[in-house]
């Protein structure tokens, strides 16, 4: 077997989550993408228009959905905001990229290369059919990868995020990969949601969160642990929790609500679950 | 405040647990209690009798929760194998004691003093009111603790366990404490579900139980590290799995079920889930 | 020997800082807190107003004085701004209080009782003193203590804070001990000059400002290691390196300069140093 | 000096095993052989039969061998039992070969690839020699190799065990070793002698047993430390000190007797030693 | 049971060798312990006299005698060197003070208090017969006690020692007991045995010692490991080794050679074996 | 950029101490080396002759300067007295060699390769020329290389020592790129300079060298630390501390006094600072 037919999922969970993505085709992504062509697999940041709300039967929809599209790009503008000084000739990896939102945007804002890799098959033809449209396949790559086996040589990116993708692996094999395909004083930026080991174990909405997506949420103190013992010192951490849920009190009023916005709001309120920005330097 | 005013629960999830149970009224815990008194919060082992299914539909029911009780106490019987050479004069704890069904099958056993231990006011009660009706409440005894921090002098007890309660806390936690009041030489003995690390992440099944119970369903890797990291040795470790599916069948026939019949059966048959005993001793 | 002529210092180097702050006089510390009695002994946050320069010279230096003051008033109200929502009920300890400035502000906000603590029976006197004086001595103590063992009970305090004090301790031991006294779900503040671990090792001016003050500036790394090893996770982080050279700046042309402003803004500069805030949540 | 020329011992400790197996010709390990050509280097399982002892005096010899030797090949197919479904593409790894025995039962069950390794050049002489004259050769191969570094390729194992050679090498490195050429899920199966952490240090029989056999005997949790701290998650474990008895009470009584028997029947029935099987999964 | 019931030997390992103990009377240890009176359990350094060899034969075994008791004395010596500066009013302890030889020499030169421990009954009772007589008795204390917990206060020694007494116990529980019953700044000396890890695991000669003296040699590198895990810092270490081979080489030509002789003069000489002194500072 | 062009300092820290040494030209160091070409960057041991300082004022220079090199010399002795037995064959490696003295000495001394390393280019240029005139740059070579990622082939190496060099590196990357190129069972010595954590923190004096030479002492303990965790094992640690006082007070007294000699004198005498030799085997 060659290097090239080594399969992307190495467990029976890695597959799950692989299969899931590939059948997924969500309204709430797609609809929101088909917006300006970005399409995201995240949340959104920020307060909504209420005048959305009020906006005429027929054209209703459309204009929350706007909404919901302008609160997610502010989100991506947020974790890129804090990537660092990113010059043209840098390489920027996008682990878990999705349809591959965050990776067209980074290119546009900073002119360098960008890599996104994903398990899903059809996610990444799907970004890559996107980009080949808007003429940026050149710079813009997506591969099938996993994230904790890359295959990309050691000290290869200035900066690398995860935009909410770090529920689906293991925190300590992720940073140890990441720690070595970024170069030394490279930044590692996630915005993701973490339960609150403050008040205790994983509540009822959090394991709701976890079933309906498959997906393993950490708690926030895990976060902190394997980076620390991965080589990543934090330069800023930002509590975006207030900040997230206006976007799901609108998606909830939305045609595209998926019936996970109930869990998300009410481990927010509860204090059960944050949403939280983490800016971290390769050492 | 006064040391017995110390509150029991020391976080918001701790509360939600005790919650539930405070609340809990489930036929399929009172109902097969009712049989003989043993009342268990936990699962069975052991084939069943396929002739409850074909008892006469007036007594079926009856039969069948019959069958489920006897497989129950199976259980509860596997786990006291283990426990090693107990002498009248020792003293046994049962952590997460639930309305008191294995202290009792101890106390009737070994002939020694059992403190079972619960966060739900409820279970304590019911189980206390039980002992004094069977006259043996000199020395079956129950408390409202949080088995994180009982109370009990160090080196206490000959043997402890936790018969399906590991996962409403952390592990680590869990043994310093259990460390700390067992004899040195003592014996610990768990039987509980735990996901499979080797098939990858919680699966979907494993993250519904989760939210059914408001648990924290840990990794098998987890109780061998935690218990290496806290001075205990594990001398048996029995995968149940295949014991315990037959359960499972009947009570998914049978009129207590609950619904999180199916996730289980999900999980233990397709791999991402195990039912484990471990025995260890304190070194 | 009681309990009570335990010797406050252990080692020769607590010592030495004691001595250090017992025998200081700096106007750049007693000459601001004049201004409205609250003496800080730690630096500025936020721009100066470019006026003070150009006020005439016979007030020119009390002018600067005025505006140096505050700064260092408006940094502790952002690390104050960071203790989460405190109750008058609630107990705030003020660890490395010096001349006891940021305990006053913390008490005149919370209406809450403060503690403080340090090593300097100096500073200690100065403190109590002004307290007596205000009036506030029933809610704000300063103590003769040593932060890493300070003989309040455990479980004691809703707040913590560290205000540029955490560079004459070990860290390790600095939070074991504020985790013990620190309530569960407690919060915990530093604002501190931490050297950058991303550039390397202590850079000639970091070595400065340790002979300058007998300090020993930790790697930004330590904390977040020290943090994760004694169960503190993050919650916020913010880089206030940017917003502390304006201060600097001032100093530097100020009456009350003391000769380290060159190696604080040399360091700051060249990215080897760091002026960080972290909250983080005991867990 | 090219790779093939590194040598295979690489301290004076592991050369004095070598050396030892190089001249160790005992008949309680050839004579049984022998029988079917299946040599052991390990210890038996299960009861004998009294009516051996009864034979007549000129063939009693030759009948308590043979019992010896049918409760030595119960104790490699026990081993064999725990290593999960093996298919005839699989490959196994049998780390301390000793003659071969258990590679080539492995071999008749699964049918597949088995590699053994040994220290002793003239242990793998003898084995290749034997699977050359069985016609398995192609199937069945024996190494000098060092079991801490064998240069296998990583991942190439579904399965290694190694019985009754844990004693002679540092159990970290092992386990490094052996988690590296796993397969992700693959099994490992070890069945051991180790002394009791719970009776406190080595007894004098432990370590009357060590110098006979120049080797180091751990303690059982030495075990599980190492697999915790190697990716190792025990799914069963089965304390065999009871089963082994008897071929120790037989073993005396025959004319093959070593002298051990002594130590090792004092040592198990002590309580200081345990027969230990441990099947765990890399994950 | 009251706590001076608290029984002494927590393991049955540690019983065996207390019984060990407490029926030897080996000529070795009492015959030259009666030269005047200073009991010695452990080995000699430096060079001996070679006329001793040739006294005439009815005063030889004498001679030989008090040479041996002279090399051991002068152990002693050296090991007290490294203790630092003692003042009278100091205390210290000897942990595992076999009939106290060690505990008199620390008192006569330093004029301090000094507690010797031991688990053998038999040896306590020797050892305080002995100062009674030397009037010595208020100031030489014998207890018997378990040096992994002996119930001394936190703080309460200047100075520790093992004089060959460390491989009778898991060195991380003895530190961790030692680190807490020095005093901040005290300082630990050890001499003993311990195999050398460069070579590799433990040789037949050292297995020979072990089983002979019912003791635990460690690794060389198993006491840096577990001062570093406990706060000790080592300031001088010194390899004995050459040193202490003239003595067994004349004690092997006495008439007290109890046998062990070669496996100690083969371990050494081999390099399997170091006879190693180790101060170290509690920090 | 090939391998040949990857920088050589990592890091804006490591950056300014190559800038330092390419610019130094401190006459302590070069006029003592013109003595007799042995270069030294390191401190002397031993008793300076007092005469020195009698000498005729015309000569008096000169004889102190040949006397602190005559102590220099003597202290690149006593750290090859513990390399142990070296061949001819063998090869060693001088880490952080500044003009090349101890590695010259080390040639003469065993008549093996030598490679010594410095990330100053001028450095390195310095004492390849000397060697050439020597005629013995076949044998002793000089190399412009990180020491934390040197480059060399694994198990290169039977000696490496750093003499006054690893105050400039993290000791546990340093650990870990000696572990690796050394040969199992090889050996490594260092002197130091290391500040005591028995004192507690750096006091003032320590702090000032590291601002003269910009760099970064380490605790005693961190050097245990680190060899504990990089599978070194000490075999002689000796305190040099009293043995180069001399040297410093008369270097105070010469003319090439370069006012470090202050803080130097202060720190070790009042116990903040050790000179420290550490030899240990790589296991």
């Amino acid at each position: 077997m060659t290097a090239l037919e080594k399969p992307v999922t190495r467990t029976a969970y890695q597959q799950s989550v692989a299969d899931y993505w590939n059948a997924e085709k969500d309204p709430v992504n797609l609809r929101l993408g088909d917006v300006d062509g970005l399409y995201h697999h995240h949340y959104g940041l920020g307060d909504y228009d209420p005048a959305v709300l009020e906006t005429p039967a027929d054209r209703r929809d459309e204009a929350i959905i706007a909404e919901m599209h302008r609160l997610e790009t502010a989100q991506a503008d947020v974790l890129l905001d804090h990537l660092g000084p990113i010059k043209p000739e840098d390489r920027l990896l996008d682990a878990g990229c999705g349809r591959g939102g965050t990776s067209v945007m980074a290119h546009l804002r900073f002119g360098c290369q960008v890599d996104g890799i994903s398990i899903s098959e059809q996610q990444v033809g799907f970004a890559n059919a996107h980009v080949r449209q808007r003429g940026i396949d050149g710079s813009v790559r997506y591969h099938l990868k996993n994230m904790l086996d890359t295959g990309f040589g050691s000290g290869t990116f200035q900066g690398i995020w995860n935009n909410e993708s770090t529920m689906y692996v293991d925190l300590n094999e992720l940073f140890a990969e990441h720690a070595r395909q970024l170069k030394p004083g490279g930044r590692y930026v996630t915005i993701t949601g973490c339960y609150n080991d403050v008040t205790g174990g994983r509540s009822r909405a959090v394991s709701q969160i976890d079933q309906h997506y498959i997906c393993n949420i950490h708690a926030r103190g895990d976060y902190f642990k394997a980076m620390a013992a991965n080589g990543f010192v934090p330069i800023n951490v930002v509590d975006l929790t207030a900040a997230t849920i206006p976007y799901w009190e609108l998606r909830e009023k939305s045609s595209v609500a998926t019936g996970v916005e109930k869990p998300f709001l009410t481990a927010y309120r509860e204090g059960s679950f944050h949403y939280l920005l983490i800016a971290a330097d390769r050492v």
